[in-house]
């Protein structure tokens, strides 16, 4: 039985960590806001030239290969260099099973850093496990292989957390396994909310000695918020509205009321 | 008299098609987040080494010129090459009336290219066709010419589908013309209403086999979802909220409502 | 008694400027939206190329550094440099208190071309008067120097206004202060709402003969509507979108009645 860290919400707001999000070109607006609302101070950068000022300045690290090209992935590999692991830092791999360029960054990525988290849909993380897997751009897309297995097999090969996210939530440091059932379609729609996550994560990671924890905390967080703002609201639009609104508001309580 | 395709809306949703849209980087959000609720899967990509597996992933490419430099003319060069003419292809050439730098490409690309559909607006119509408008910025501009002689030779020098929209949208094959009276002050206010068309355009080209009738759908639902939302609410960042909730729920009979 | 110039916002969207924003990878739709709200036509480019005709076509200039690297930074000068000095120009130096990267950029860009205005939060202005202070990303940080000295300095200093933002605003050219005590926390949970203040300055300079009113008056309109938006909703996402709705309509009267 996972034990969630309801009090990080609080002590994000209270600590105001600094996130830095080395982001894709067409969410990073969505991503500012989602961290801002929950507490943190956002901040992004796309110049090598202040990496090293950005890591230090930053509590934690999210990593997104949404549009990466050879200049960004210039910028990622000088960001991480820079860590020296010493900030926690979460990967997001945008649909590396829909791109050979992207897995191929991704991997060696993980292969010449250390990662805390890992968070992407079954599409992602089965690409990462060299599974079969039928990807659909960004979308998850569907296969036959068992996801948690998947999950598992790739948090132990990587020495990570997984955090896989679709209709069920896996989260996964190798031995443990937290499983998520808050969910909307609305989750889907919008573009962007895995995006969101994978900083959230980072964000609530800053603030807890024990990262499996807080990477199964930031999820629920997350889709309790979303789970909340379904439940008030009507439309598409409505609910990307309500979800900030939640964001900057959630509380353990809600959470727990949510649940 | 032009037969719209009721089904497409319906068809979009079933089939579910990656829409990959070469994007400018003032709008990609929201071009994504109209994409989704339509019900496409949508794709981004920066990178020339993905653009052969984008486009083979892709049912339908949009190139939006918002935002050009050298490196992103490089872009679309790499993912028009990769086509070879199998997907569809919309063009939209932003602010080519306002830039000589970005007509040049225009003109450039639709020499080099076939195109599928340009989408634009009066100012950029114009400057395609080396007719005389006073461009403002992105915006339309004004002039004294006949639009519907302007879209008409377009559509014919370029061998293409020409969506010219504004107060009055006007689409043509060169041969036959459509015209949409669907219409809101708030699109000109949205910045990113023509991007948001464009790729929608190019979604409903993916789904159907006579591509002068999807983009006459495409532009008729677009503007339906902009006018039923106007109805129903009050206020432009309202409007923006509402726009989002039609585009993911519209179908035919809302549609024929509001005609 | 500093007098506002009141019939600025019907000025601005009467003569509809063009306002040219080299802006960030974060917030570009956001800034966008909010100039096409109070009746610009905005405009942004990344393109070295066409530099000379965006500042043709231009009524006035912002230059955010919120995401610079190398080739933005190229594309800046040779904004300004086709300038020269004959459109109004706003400098937002984005985080300059947390980067020394940004920073000497910022006194770069400053010690070769003459700004009309510099907009930015506490942490952003004491760097640039080279006074202690503890910045915290692109917050505004904590210190204990007087920030009405600061900012009345480093407006004697590059010889134009200085707009310190914050929970209160200060105004001055080196001469003169104004002081804004209009404010709203979601002003500083909504990320780029600094860089949507600094390009609305741009567009206030660009209708009026005096540069400090314009400054001012663009301060006390921009926060009247936020404040406005706070009293009507409840909720972060929901103020977001009433913000727009503001900016849409916000006309004299208003703003008199939020004072």
């Amino acid at each position: 039985m996972t034990t969630l860290q309801l009090n990080l919400p609080k002590l994000v707001r209270q600590q105001n960590p600094v996130v830095l999000t080395i982001a894709n070109t067409v969410t990073p607006a969505k991503v500012a806001d989602g961290l801002s609302a929950i507490g943190t101070s956002p901040i992004m950068s796309i110049a090598p030239q202040e990496a090293s000022e950005m890591v230090a300045l930053a509590n934690a690290i999210t990593i997104n290969l949404g549009t990466i090209n050879k200049e960004q992935v210039n910028e990622i590999t000088t960001v991480l260099k820079e860590n020296q692991n010493q900030k926690p830092v979460v990967l997001d791999p945008v649909a590396i099973g829909a791109s050979q360029y992207r897995l191929t960054v991704a991997k060696g990525l993980l292969q010449s850093y250390q990662f805390t988290v890992i968070r992407g849909n079954a599409g992602e993380i089965a690409a990462l496990a060299n599974v079969n897997w039928s990807s659909h751009g960004i979308d998850g897309g569907s296969g036959q292989a068992n996801l948690h297995e998947i999950a598992k097999n790739v948090a132990q090969a990587y020495n990570c957390i997984v955090v896989l996210t679709g209709k069920t939530d896996i989260v996964t440091d190798g031995n443990n396994e937290f499983i998520n059932h808050l969910s909307t379609n609305y989750f889907t729609t919008n573009i962007g909310s895995g995006d969101m996550l994978s900083s959230i994560i980072a964000a609530y990671l800053s603030v807890s000695d024990t990262p499996y924890l807080a990477a199964c905390t930031a999820t629920k967080f997350f889709t309790a918020a979303g789970v909340k703002a379904a439940r008030e609201v009507t439309g598409f639009g409505q609910w990307q509205v309500k979800l900030m609104d939640e964001l900057a508001t959630l509380n353990s309580n809600e959470v727990l009321s949510v649940l």
